[in-house]
């Protein structure tokens, strides 16, 4: 049973990716996976600061998860993450490219 | 004393116009307001359906308004309602464009 839960691609809605991302936290987590693109970082690793309480890191990926933008994968003791790029760009053509511009 | 007060330019942030977006019935406001670029819409007009209680759309229109994305105006009666189109394009460029593509 896998431990984590990735909407299909076809289901990723442009007001779940919008909502997502309508948190400067989470903004810097996907940019942070977004210069890992090739790769995957651990939650600990992606987190935006290194103060920020365990549960709400958690938070912070599951809603970016639940709206289809990473997918997580447990690998022994971490949960990496990477993001789920191409299924939403394929779905949203230049979207992302378009929002994540504008995070420093 | 004006009556709705809308966020400086300068104030208008990524998060906050991705927030206000993060929701279908305010991305349908938005698209009927663009097909309005060069006029204003009363609330009831832009409503995404007539049966939504005027509660309901006051909330959305106040959403958008804080987000910086739409200017209303007391006119008589009617409050109008136009998008800000050239303040968020010129602090994001591309950003609505690229949003509002992909909302039917």
């Amino acid at each position: 049973m896998p431990r984590f839960v990735h909407p299909p691609a076809q289901d990723i809605s442009l007001a779940g990716v919008l909502g997502a991302l309508s948190d400067p936290m989470r903004l810097k987590i996907l940019k942070k996976l977004l210069e890992r693109r090739d790769g995957t970082l651990s939650c600990s690793a992606a987190a935006p600061s290194p103060e920020m309480a365990k549960s709400t890191i958690s938070h912070h990926f599951r809603v970016l998860r639940d709206a289809g933008l990473i997918r997580t994968t447990k690998q022994g003791v971490e949960n990496l993450n990477c993001v789920r790029w191409d299924e939403v760009n394929a779905r949203f053509p230049g979207l992302l490219k378009a929002i994540m511009k504008f995070q420093p």
